[in-house]
């Protein structure tokens, strides 16, 4: 990575998060294990990719980051909900290399309330949902704040939230819902199009990356206007970048490096997750081939003898190269649109963040 | 109930509907299961209590009613998410009269999608989760049009929602952990103290109308300041009155008709809720009453006829006499708050809903 690039997203994410666990909410939260639900992933390390964009667009179209760091705290704490809501639903375990949040209040619930394991997991899981809706409360007062106290333009921040709060909240939980019944119809997995795959990436990463930097443009212009040109080719550009990044994020599920993802590599496979790899491998295979990979696809206990083999599949069968292509084919799909912006350091920043997109390995 | 009253409930829940169900998100609500679980407590006859206050404060304040609409439905789905919420919470069966959101899907699931009960149980709830995010989103849009469509001040709106968003939120979700909470630890009722159960009340129904009243005040005085001595003035009547109303409730989950509420008088008993009727009687009660009282309490699988007898002991035991003095008292409170507002005819209106509130069958 670009130490400039690295440097800037390192000082970002420590500027966001000083941000956000300095809140005064806060000391309104609680009880305890609300306190706790809402704030454990914040507290954890994390890149916080989607604020550093939003403040690159502020900057970028001449405005102060100052001004941008609510709204900037306000699209981490959006995509906070919206992963411990998921981790519910997908009843996942780990989150950045802890326990998820309805994970974590279980344990809770036995250590401190000797609940039963029955009712200590439904404690887990009411408490986890009742976090997710505070962090959706407060992700709004973060976005609010930025035209009471910080002196942006109440219209602005107002078209900003609605944005947020009826397009991109609705696309999000389509690709959810869509995500969850394929999960349910495993068998199908040769009836599905490569553009549903394309798709769904679309909407569980790309819309709020756009986002972001729809935001940062809109407050760093002070403008209501989303169709102002600037803002709009700024949002196109994020978009192709952020199915870029989940093309990226499918690749390392596959040839990554466990340690430093912090995920166990097979688990794509294991969760019988539909990417691109998997159906570009699927349409090389022949009827052997097919039979092995779906036959360990989605199998939770499949043993580490044959998620290697399926792995060396995926990677044999060109699925794995075929990603890595068309990942760099949105890249340069989105660089053009960095043209009609205004130049001085921050498009190079958008720049190396197009790059980082497809190189990076965690 | 007062003929003009009822006349004026009747008429703003039909126009709240209109304006909720006639909405142009509900074309971009996607999956059809979201769209379906979205609507379906707002499809259901509601009196809509909290939009009437809303509406009444507006007018009351001088403002006009097609100003604040927006803003009553909103109110109106910031209520509605929590119900879905807390009826996958709690498990719950039945919403006015019907399959609970998470109920409806699980059945959709397995007669739509083949699902095993199992699965379809997840899905169910899984949906139930996200078209309460979907609401919770929705929700501010109807406020934010407020102000950008229906000319409204955007400092005023941004401070409603913000308190919306904060306080309320923060508040309503304390009180549902403190529910969950209390329903865990059932051998501890004899130290449950009264005042935690009216808090309860409060947090999780009296903050509510509390903000109903202030968000509609504001709108109709024009003003962002919370602290205007109208709007605090309409906000103690409120609050006050929102504990009447669900120390009603409760009397009602004893005494009440069951086919005139639409669920079965023995659920509070079967479900051990904790109210005021029930410390009182447990105050009066001789050893072998209390022991009675405490075998059925939270049994789900208790007899009819032992419900009847527990219900009995609460009435002798003057749990029910005392809960409705009570009730009467937080009216004798609320009512003097109405001297500093307005002489109209919505101050009228607001009498009437004091008395409602401690008369009401239903």
């Amino acid at each position: 990575m670009n130490t400039e690039f690295k440097a800037y997203l390192e000082r970002t994410s420590e500027k966001v998060s000083d941000f956000i666990l300095n809140h005064d909410i806060i000391e309104h939260l609680k009880p305890e294990h609300i306190k706790q639900a809402v704030l454990t992933y914040l507290q954890r390390p994390s890149k916080r990719l989607r604020p550093a964009m939003l403040l690159m667009s502020c900057c970028l179209t001449g405005g102060d980051e100052k001004k941008a760091l609510g709204a900037a705290a306000g699209v981490e704490l959006f995509h906070t909900w919206t992963l411990v809501h998921d981790d519910v639903i997908d009843n996942d375990t780990l989150r950045r290399g802890e326990p998820t949040v309805h994970r974590l209040m279980e344990t809770a619930a036995m250590d401190e309330m000797n609940l039963s394991p029955e009712l200590a997991r439904d404690y887990g899981r009411d408490i986890a949902i009742l976090a997710g809706d505070v962090q959706h409360g407060w992700c709004n007062t973060l976005f609010i704040d930025c035209a009471l106290r910080d002196g942006n333009d109440p219209r602005t921040i107002l078209t900003i939230i609605r944005h947020l709060q009826t397009y991109v909240l609705n696309m999000l939980v389509y690709g959810e819902v869509l995500d969850v019944q394929f999960g349910l119809q495993n068998n199908d997995i040769l009836s599905i199009e490569e553009d549903d795959v394309v798709n769904m990436l679309w909407l569980k990463t790309g819309i709020l990356y756009e986002f972001s930097s729809m935001a940062g443009a809109m407050i760093g212009k002070n403008t209501s206007d989303i169709n102002d040109p600037v803002v709009q080719s700024i949002m196109k550009f994020t978009g192709k970048c952020g199915i870029a990044f989940q093309l990226q994020d499918d690749i390392l599920g596959i040839v990554g490096d466990e340690k430093v993802l912090g995920k166990p590599v097979g688990s794509d496979i294991r969760e019988g997750k539909k990417t691109t790899i998997l159906l570009h491998a699927l349409r090389n295979a022949s009827k052997q081939q097919m039979a092995k990979i779906i036959s360990v696809l989605g199998d939770k206990n499949a043993s580490d003898e044959n998620i290697l083999k399926v792995k060396q599949l995926l990677i044999d069968l060109k699925g794995v190269e075929y990603t890595k292509n068309l990942a760099h084919e949105y890249i340069n799909q989105a660089l053009p649109y960095l043209d009609d912006l205004p130049e001085n350091k921050y498009k190079q920043l958008l720049q190396q963040w197009a790059y980082f997109m497809i190189n990076r390995s965690f």
